[in-house]
């Protein structure tokens, strides 16, 4: 199940303490490197991080990628060379931030949720995705290894699109983008079991279509959770007063905010649905039971006065005339056929039959 | 059924890349031309959209429809010739769309959705309109062909209103006033079924009574879902600060605002309808189930009764002095009727008769 | 029933076609005028529109009201000599406006819904009222013949109050106060009937209950959309930039929108209390369910013991000691009554008796 | 019942028409006058509201408190003197206002809803409390005598607190305090009834237990219509850019402003209460059928096959060899324990005993 | 049950008058205290307040801790030697506040909300933690004795971090952060709470796991209304144009008011949570009446028809020629299993077996 409660971390500690919150993923942080301009383009796997700090001041675009977030180390030594406030650090190793985007003058903090879903559960997951962005580097900080980043590597290294040419707040908003773009790919699953369970809904409601229901509105909240301040993040980094995003990557972030609010839409949508199911449900409980009592009904107002009947002439007195006539047996039966098909009539007439 | 879940496209893409979403509702995209001011027009169908590239920069107001969007290559050859922004262009041919409104400087770029009622499923479907005003052109977008803009066109052609007289903005105007009012068609249609449902609840309900209003309240959120966001693109072209909207067409876009609004509360209205329906609906299920158990429990409570008193008297013991007794079986009789009387008597001030 | 969906008009029509939508209420339009300053007053009916025009430019107060709006020609002819815009007559004749207010710079356009219960039907009709606000005129539009603006007429006859001393903006302001005080009228009216299905739930509720509380939903549903937007109508009057309306007249909008609160408040708890009723309703059936349930099953689990100790004794085997024995079904019967009595006992600790 | 509809007007009234809408709660308005400053202090009864005139221009701080406000001449008397807009005296008589606030330059009008709980009728009443602040006199209007205002008067007259040393604006707020004030002591009455009712919603709950949730319902909505103007009143109050109100006041209002705040939260908080009360009520209703459901199948489900084992051996056939044999009735007994013990262990594995 | 309505206090008092309201949580009160700048530090526990008088003008930052709030006289004579205007000491001693912050210009004034976890009752439990930052002071008044803020001590006994070298305004920080990092820790607790709740409901539902979820959604209000007015507090302490919070601590406020609308997301989510499990309790429970149902109806309807046959038999009729047959009896119990195979196999076909 997607978590919707939040780990606590100890209380009272000094801000800044790099205290790692949440599952570790990967065994081994691994660290990616690229470094771009227009005319040049340069990629390698580096083992410390002490390898990409030369290209701190270079004017070329740096992409630091940092892959596994456990060791807090790396983290604090990056953040010492790149001189973040230690709340960011903080932030980076705590995998339970809510979407965020601060503007430190120097640099950008972005926090945003990447969602995967796991096929195996049958549900959506999460993983934080934070990213730095200065005047001409981005460091990005990832959970565990996936490939979601690769199609924006790819279009930097063979230099499709503007990405070569502009600067790190492009390459910002392409990371962005990626990751927004990736929830239409969930919320398309999610949309598709949501169907699903509908079309169980309306052929033969069972317990497990509740359960069912219910799971999706639970994950459907954890979307809400991770989904909802993106709006505040995109919206912010557009109107963000910063040198360090240009003009003209304006259209594309309002482009990304599109996106977000769609998403935040089929969202609410989704909410919509679920809980009409919801209502269906429960009247196709009360249709069953009163079907069964229907059933029960007929059975027993039928047959119930039959047995009374064949009671009274089962009884012993010495004088019951009937008992004694020729006819007696046959014109009882005759009663009692009578009396179901009179019956029987009654309940057709009442649309019970 | 309207389609709630967007369709994801592959994200990571470079944004611009145009790739065709959607259902291809037409074989070919047709192109159709008109050029026109206060005191000349021309109408023609255009082979190659490169025809109307020489209109662009003349004085005259120039209306491009393009039904069909499939042909990414004939939208990318407008957007060169026209220079849209590529982000544009990618909006255009993605159906998925949520209406908007952006100004670019020296065009404004419109999306909307025209929704029609196909009678043939019963129910709403739409289609993504798109809309491009120049200084001295509209270009605008159809999934498929349909004679909405027909009265528009005929307005034209016959210099009726103000039409001719005035710019490319009143142009637009008209397009978008037009899809409006072609709202309340729907809606006039989307009434009536909520009232037939509502007819049928009160009569007669039934299971599929229930899927009904299920299914309506599933087209309300894809109306909402349409028809929302148009309340803020319209009040943002009267509000836009752009040489492109004159003054004077300020009063008619409100108008058409006046008129969103009223969709948006019509919408509104039938939701709270549709929720109120659910209720009677769940009450009437209920109150049926009453009914079958107040007939299940005066047939039982009456005649088990009358049956326990045949089942003494049909004892065997060698010592039951009734049974010898001459008047013993009318005797037992009259008491069954007796019982039978009062416990009717009973039923009836309880008011189950 | 009160209509919450529109009527819709033919779509792509030229804006300020004018073209009546609603009921035809009056056979033929009455025209009533009024002109009046501090020293003079006239009054006279009036046979065709023009009469009235030559009042236009003297500096008395000149209140026209017309009743009967389907003569789309008076409402044009009207429209040309007061220089009203075409949208503003489109308005007056379509009936289906939500309340609005405009401000066209040398006039002030309202719209209003003026309310009345229709004792026949049981139910609350409405008619639209518009009303054009000049600088030293108003004209008023009403759909039928109604005397709500007699009194009115009377002050100003009598000279009573303020109003022949004040300019035309509080002569448009009294009409509002007019519709606006005769709101709580229907509101009175309306909350008894509430009272009414109130007090019925309690006492004794059937199906119909049900439908009337249904029906006061549609109702105010209905009410809600005529009287919302006239919040932002009255207050737009009262912040409105305009010569038209002297300061002096600004606490008397205010008092009218204290008003509107008001009826939106009750509005809003009106809404509240229907579907706390809904609640009492779906309660009330699920207990009188309990009810009938008790009933049947305290009859079937005292009496199918007993039928089965009776059907014991008689079987007809041939060994069966009890049979012969002299006190046999003395003893039986009392185990019978004991059996009765336990049961009995059980139940009333059940608190089912 | 707390009315929550608001009583009519008769519509087309003159504005400023000094009608008394509302129930006679006293029989003579009484006058009390009370004037102060530092040094001095006088404090008596008056009998004709003339007697008051003479305090307007002095310098001292003059209290004048009227209750009982249907003799509409004596409010009109003190309009004229003190020189009051005519709708204020029409606002001051009609008791079916909504709390409000409104700035005349040289005074402030604010009305304001006293509540006080009935024990008689067990529920919350509400009288209407206008105050009129001039720059040296607050003239103070209730319905009925209660001793509400005394605390203030003590400390006036003791000299207690900074009342004295302080203008008029203190005055008006150490009353609007005193009726904020009261607001607790009505709320945690109405608390502790809330919580009788869940306690006995958890011990028995019965149709009365649903009656009084509806009727705390109706109070709370009663109350938040009180109440909830009362924040824009007091918050009003605070910002008014007025000469009226001294800067030291402020933060005395701000305390005031959270004390409503508070009130109004726990009022919401007892909305939500009360709907998680209903939803319990309707569960217990549905447990309780349960249960009921639960001991008739018990009983039917074990009863019914064993008379029907008895009524096969009731059979009168001639040939039926069970009947001859001599432990036929013994073994047909011990099947039919074994039938019933059987059936029971099904059921309590079913866990239904 | 935590306590959702308030305590009232005597209404008309003066305000600034000091009465404790609330539990008394402690004997006697104790007062701690820390002084320190970024070169000295200084900790006593002191037993007169006077004690701590001398420090309040010293430039290094003194912490004066009081825990328990019930002996006015130290609240008062601290409030006169720190100039605190009395409706703030009327606020500390009334442990009924909302949680708020106001800025008196030499001073800020902010109440919160402590919440701790009552593992007896397994419930939350709450307490007023007041605190007053002045330029080189901050006192904070607690109602009893917790070691929440034993952290903050041990940082700056131990100069760890950067407490000891900014102002007080860190040291109020960093409380409110320590009180609002416990908020996740109480949040972790009652996360866990609802997923035993909710696994319980799967599992097997009890009207007891109705009254846990009711609890929680009790306690839930109860947490919404202690930090739903926090996010206030901060953002006003981020926001305030003070001398007394230096720019730099700006930036730990924001992440803050981060946790903060994490908390109350979380909140939020609960409350959905908690809103959905109600419905599948309610689902549950009608489940469950469906098989009681369905069981009494498969029981009644096999064995209803079966006894009448055997009934039939019964009679005593003098010419019933089946009873005379040989095969008579053979016949009869072949015809019963034939009518019980059928109706077995009828309402297999139905599911209900």
């Amino acid at each position: 199940m997607p978590r919707i409660f939040q780990r606590a971390k100890k209380p009272g500690l000094s801000p800044g303490t790099l205290i790692h919150v949440g599952e570790r993923k990967v065994d081994k942080p691994r660290i990616s490197f690229i470094d771009y301009d227009e005319t040049q383009f340069q990629e390698k796997g580096v083992k410390t991080i002490e390898e990409c700090f030369p290209f701190k001041d270079t004017p070329t675009v740096t992409w630091i990628n940092i892959t596994g977030i456990h060791e807090v180390d790396i983290i604090e030594k990056l953040g010492k060379h790149f001189d973040l406030h230690p709340l960011i650090l903080e932030d980076i190793v705590n995998t339970e931030q809510r979407p965020k985007m601060e503007d430190f003058g120097n640099y950008i903090f972005i926090v945003l949720k990447m969602l995967y879903f796991n096929e195996k559960e049958n549900e959506i997951n999460s993983e934080q995705v934070s990213l730095v962005l200065g005047s001409n580097f981005v460091i990005s900080f990832q959970e565990s290894i996936g490939d979601v980043f690769e199609p924006v590597r790819e279009r930097i290294r063979k230099g499709k699109g503007r990405i070569r040419k502009t600067g790190s707040d492009y390459l910002a908003y392409a990371l962005v983008d990626t990751i927004v773009d990736n929830y239409f790919i969930i919320l398309e699953k999610f949309g598709e079991r949501i169907e699903e369970a509908q079309e169980e809904l309306v052929k033969m409601p069972t317990p497990e279509t509740l359960q069912a229901i219910h799971k999706l509105k639970r994950e459907m909240i954890f979307l809400r959770k991770s989904v909802w301040p993106l709006r505040e993040v995109v919206s912010g980094l557009d109107r963000a007063e910063t040198p360090l995003i240009h003009e003209a990557t304006g259209i594309f972030l309002r482009d990304v905010y599109d996106h977000t609010i769609q998403v935040i839409d089929t969202i609410e949508n989704s909410r919509d649905m679920l809980s009409g199911m919801l209502d269906i449900y429960l009247s196709s409980i009360s249709n069953r039971m009163n079907e069964v009592m229907k059933v029960l009904t007929i059975f027993a107002a039928i047959f119930i006065p039959l047995t009374f009947i064949a009671g009274v002439y089962g009884m012993n007195f010495a004088f019951m005339p009937e008992l004694a006539w020729r006819w007696g047996y046959p014109v009882v039966l005759t009663v009692m056929v009578l009396v179901a098909v009179v019956l029987l009539f009654y309940f057709r007439r009442k649309k019970w039959l």
